[in-house]
């Protein structure tokens, strides 16, 4: 007989198990048990097997849907200051010369990211977190990238991991040294390519702070050959890659993560076909960042159908960041995936559970099946099509973390 | 001596009064009395009259920015059942005319809005308001209009005013008889027009169900001359007029509002010079609703520069529906009357605080004043701007409706 530690009966299950052949999963008048922190099983409810009825506590669901905890698989949530008064002054007509000339952009964040100590960083972190925590949020990429030299991008992914420790949502650390070239090599990006290869990336490894490496590969960012170096440093000490790729114009960086057997290519308005088929052929995610595309008011649309006739796997993610992306919500992500890329509302679902997860590497989530990690959603709805409808109303009954009920 | 209920120190105000010269009407390092709900005394803190300091709760803000509660002053939030499988269908590639034909759009939210009892929309109508207070909305507009029928409207017109007896948020509650020809009236538009202005808007008038009346002025809703036939009944009752104008087309609704002295006209993403300086000289607000241009993927932008040129007072609000604007957010609605309309963050703030107000006729509030309602929400930001630039990470510390503060 089963001993679960807890049983979900009378819910709808949105697995989100594409082995199964349903939209989403779906299995309706379900239940669902778990036992040290993962499912132990799942099914309909009339074939729920026998347990101890008397030692188990029964959660009913009364009908309300069970997701996999949402996880946003591309964020740069710890950062310092705001840039809200630059985009104040963009908006009153000031030229970008102006405001790049009295400190701002990415330099200003940087300033204000190396003047935070690990505290102030945890504190801020904490808070976006939460405000994801409330949303079903149950596992979050953090990025570093405002440190930009060796000291600061290890307190930052230090942040991370204690984030992970401390938070009840699971943080995934990645190291981003090729975010931007730092002010102090200002027009010597190779040499700072070589700093991030030969200084940093080894004792991130060593440490291990972070689960994988990301760059920014773009005209304003790195070129293909330095992302190039930063990829064969991290595949040697054994770190897998992702890329910011494809963002502004075709730098075939999702290529070259794709050659690289990396995670995800990242943003990709400007991919093409190439792209597309190397990324389908490495198994490589394409993760679609929205609220980036929305806030930068960009028209060039990602290709979603030679993603779809690639089978390439599409994430969703809220890229939340001070410059490029101020909005930190993946609910909202959910919808803007539908509204402005066309996703239907089962994709962009499976782009914050099953393939956010695939995203980051991480193969025991995203997907409620037996053996996963209980991370456990349910909300308040008829149709797992209205998580990315309506946004703003907060439908989250409870949610679960390795099977813990979480307070939020 | 001044004998407050409390006094908040320590913190910098926007009041967003137009008469102070300042961005956001601020004053700095501040301080502000309340006494029976309402403002007795603010300024700076140096200024700050003597008072009973034994008898008077002290609330330092320790440096955070207090604003004018937000106000919504556009919204659906009465409506029963969920598009989100239309939603669904249509990015699957199904037809308007399919989904139409299965009995979809406005008729689905009809039908289900009329089968639910008073009990059951203030339930959802409750669930709506507790997400924009947690935002900091203190005043919320609500329409009727999903009932089309004497009985059903009334019946959304008695739980706004349920809601506004009873939920801390300031419910003001618009009669939107005119929204849709009702499917008992299909191609016999006039003949409803006819029942909304002699049988439903006397009744309305008479039970003081309703502050202001609108109408949706149309090629898909109702002409010119039946807008003008309901704003002629209305004035006749004594009841102040408000348009849905412009959103699809130039029906001339915003002239026609400004005619009948109306308080705003909503949408006008189609607006001509001509109506604009109608509503200029009639002091009718511009009432602009970005979620809903959002959704629907518009491209004509609202005309920006001629109302700036004009100075006619612009209010931003949500729109919140369950088919074009399924988004329950009035701080999303700043970020995005700024990123999709070009709005300064100190406009778009206006937008839902002075401008709000004065689009619901409402003297009492949306500017911090002595003499004004002690609405007040209290941010933790270093600067106005942010309100409208970063957003899901929420900034209120405390909310006072009437001088209470409120649990949320
Ligand atoms: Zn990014
Ligand atoms: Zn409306």
């Amino acid at each position: 007989m089963l001993t679960p530690d807890f049983v979900i009966t009378d819910v709808h299950l949105a697995t989100m198990d594409a082995t199964l052949d349903a939209p989403y999963g779906a299995i309706t008048d379900a239940a669902l048990m778990v036992q040290d922190g993962h499912i132990v099983w799942l099914g309909k409810q009339t074939d729920l097997p026998e347990f101890d009825h008397l030692a188990t506590p029964i959660h009913s669901a009364k009908g309300a849907w069970l997701t996999p905890g949402l996880i946003d698989c591309h964020t740069h949530i710890l950062f310092a200051g705001s840039r809200a008064t630059e985009f104040e002054q963009r908006l009153q007509g000031v030229s970008y010369q102006e405001i790049a000339a009295q400190g701002g952009g990415i330099a200003r964040t940087v300033g204000a990211t190396r003047e935070a100590d690990h505290e102030a960083l945890f504190v801020l972190g904490k808070q976006r977190l939460n405000s994801l925590l409330r949303e079903g949020v149950t596992t979050v990429e953090s990025k570093s990238g405002y440190g930009l030299d060796l000291e600061n991008e290890l307190k930052l992914l230090e942040v991370n991991r204690l984030l992970d420790e401390h938070h009840p949502i699971s943080v995934s650390s990645t190291f981003l040294g090729a975010h931007a070239v730092p002010p102090e090599f200002k027009g010597r990006a190779d040499e700072y390519i070589t700093q991030v290869c030969e200084v940093m990336l080894p004792l991130v490894a060593e440490r291990k702070l972070a689960d994988a490496v990301d760059a920014f590969c773009e005209n304003v960012g790195f070129s293909y050959a330095q992302t190039e170096q930063v990829f064969a440093a991290a595949k040697a000490l054994g770190l897998p890659v992702k890329c910011h790729a494809e963002q502004l114009s075709n730098q075939h960086g999702s290529e070259l993560v794709a050659k690289y057997a990396g995670l995800s290519a990242d943003h990709i308005e400007y991919l093409d076909e190439t792209g597309v088929a190397a990324m389908a052929k490495a198994g490589t995610v394409a993760v679609l960042l929205p609220s980036a595309f929305y806030f930068l008011r960009e028209t060039q649309q990602p290709p979603i159908a030679l993603l779809r006739q690639y089978q390439v796997p599409i994430a969703l993610a809220s890229d939340f960041n001070p410059g490029t992306a101020p909005l930190c919500s993946l609910r909202l992500v959910l919808n803007m995936g539908c509204t402005l890329f066309r996703l239907t509302p089962e994709e962009a679902l499976a782009g914050v559970t099953r393939h956010a997860a695939a995203a980051l590497g991480l193969t025991d989530r995203g997907v409620l099946k037996v053996g996963m990690r209980a991370d456990l959603a349910l909300w308040q709805i008829t149709h797992p099509s209205q998580l990315s409808y309506q946004f703003g109303v907060n439908e989250l009954l409870n949610l679960w973390i390795l099977g813990k009920l979480i307070q939020y």
